[in-house]
């Protein structure tokens, strides 16, 4: 996998910025931190609890764009009153492999870990199983959603679109979010192999880490606010649009897993579509309030009692033909240094977090 | 979206060419002349029907790299003993909502559709289902598979991988296959909306036409035997390979769709791996022997009861924001046509085909 992509740039100029001379804090103690802020911002404590342990694990594993980076955003939402930090969500299966979860205008996370351990019981009685979450807002990384199946012998995807910032291939205007989607596998005698990707050329959180860092965004990612071809991040942020992923002659393909993506998250759970996302009366917002997919499969349904086994085969393959790494490698190795370590912070931005959280 | 895809391209050239004084054929009588050449050449009579008809509609709705330009691949298969076209596929019940087909190597759409109905009883009971396909000759375009699911108002999405001819990024030597991957959902008022796209920068078929026609390829398809990159579809084919989709600061995102398609088409199913199949004691063989993986979910346990009118809602705004149209448009509008004025064939096309079938 290349070193040279944007998301892997960016991240890693933010890394660069945050460890020059930066604070090694513990797991536990950023934890800890979050939860302060997210609790003084009007959430409950389970949703605190939720959130703090997510965006924690984003930032202790070098997810940087969606590490205590996001921070300042969700505490925007919340204090405009866009999203519920104190949202009930309600559970209801519509099916015997199908559960459906209304996040009533909360976090997503705390919507779906509500419903997780039934999903879990769903896939393995049945064989695959499909969790349709909506009125959710989702602000982090999808890895942290499906690593856990693979973990427990699951194979499982997810979707989630977020608010309108992607043309449609030769469009002029936004529709598409930059809608990810992650997918996890359980390896035998390894991490499970997590790919967790935008359909947009690349992930908005590092448009606008490059924005924040005076970088330039690679040729064909983005389009400034008169469709025009742009380099310039922030001119896709000022009224332009990214392009889905693929390149001048894969574009279509990033823009139909666009499109799949918006009606899988979207139109099938009953969440908002991405260009349906209107916090206009709710300045400060940046949590898109849509909708989120899980199908969640067992391998071993499959029959051939090796399935980990042959998944361990084929990453041997890839890499004995020339990859550098996996997806996930990565952040296995830093989370590996993090626990070790600590996780390196920014001193102005820890001092930043600690104000939020209202320590004195 | 955009015509100057490589599919797009080669497919035209081609129809270009076999319009030049093209003969109409009916789509019936362009089923029964298919239908001879499978029986001719050694099929029962369910396979020859299965495929002729599968064969003369990608012919019909301008998939002419999947249409009749297979033929003489499929006989080849057939002949060298690689193919067994005269398989009897066994379906078993995994689990309430998880079917596993035995193609008992033969060809994959026999094998789906002696289980099609099943699994559309389980999607409909359960919510979702899934079906795994093994030893299974895939030699088609997947959109045929499945577009009925979702006429029938299911969302479907399938999976399968091939041989050998795609490079992971950063690689050298093959590891995937084209490995296609198709969604398919209903439409309010419409057609369905069906995209079916390899996971490589393109279809394998397509770089054989380039081949054939002498088209050069698009810069970043594919590299030589040596591992360079190339825009010769011969140094391709001889000894080189293609990428993943994805363009330059993309590919990695092509190449872990790739990786997934593997391991959901064939570590899942219990299908080979594309880099497994070995056809080297069958010259002439050409469909390679892997696995195919289904998932098709019923939208309506959603709960939204709009389902098919929220998609037909996205479609509108793409369009609006300027997508010159949808996936499968211009199939749909070709099939018609076909319908209308009969199938445009090269007359030696149609000749060769003639012979094939043993007609006098």
């Amino acid at each position: 996998m290349s070193d040279e992509t944007p998301s892997r740039r960016a991240a890693a100029a933010f890394a660069q910025t945050s460890t020059t001379a930066a604070t090694p804090v513990a797991f536990g103690d950023l934890v800890a931190l979050l939860e302060r802020v997210f609790l003084r911002h009007g959430t409950s404590e389970r949703v605190a609890a939720i959130l703090a342990e997510n965006c924690a694990s984003c930032e202790r594993d070098g997810s940087t764009s969606h590490g205590v980076f996001r921070i300042p955003g969700y505490v925007g939402s919340l204090k405009s009153g866009w999203v519920d930090g104190r949202a009930e969500p309600t559970v209801e299966e519509a099916g015997p492999a199908f559960l459906r979860v209304d996040a009533a205008n909360g976090f997503a996370q705390p919507a779906f870990l509500a419903a997780r351990d039934r999903l879990v019981g769903m896939a393995r009685a049945s064989g695959v199983a499909v969790m349709a979450i909506r009125n959710s807002h989702h602000f982090s990384s999808l890895w942290p959603d499906v690593e856990p199946f693979a973990r427990e012998g699951l194979v499982a995807l997810s979707f989630v679109n977020s608010f309108a910032c992607v043309v449609p291939p030769g469009g002029r205007s936004a529709v598409y979010g930059t809608n990810p989607m992650a997918f996890a596998t359980p390896v035998a005698g390894g991490d499970p192999m997590v790919f967790d990707q935008a359909a947009s050329s690349m992930a908005n959180g590092d448009v606008r880490i490059a924005a924040r860092e005076g970088h330039s965004i690679p040729p064909g990612s983005g389009v400034d606010r008169d469709g025009k071809p742009t380099t310039d991040p922030k001119a896709v942020l000022d009224g332009g649009a990214l392009l889905p992923f693929g390149g001048q002659s894969g574009v279509h393909k990033g823009g139909s897993i666009a499109f799949m993506i918006e009606v899988l998250a979207a139109a099938l759970t009953g969440g908002k579509f991405s260009r349906e996302v209107d916090w206009s009366a709710h300045p400060g917002a940046e949590t898109p309030c849509t909708g989120q997919l899980f199908i969640v499969i067992d391998p071993e349904r499959g029959g051939t009692g090796a399935f980990a086994d042959r998944v361990a085969g084929l990453i041997g393959d890839v890499k004995e033909a020339g990859q550098d790494r996996m997806p996930g490698e990565r952040r296995y190795a830093r989370r590996a240094r993090s626990l070790r370590d600590g996780i390196p912070l920014d001193p102005a931005r820890l001092a930043e977090l600690r104000a939020l959280a209202g320590d004195s």
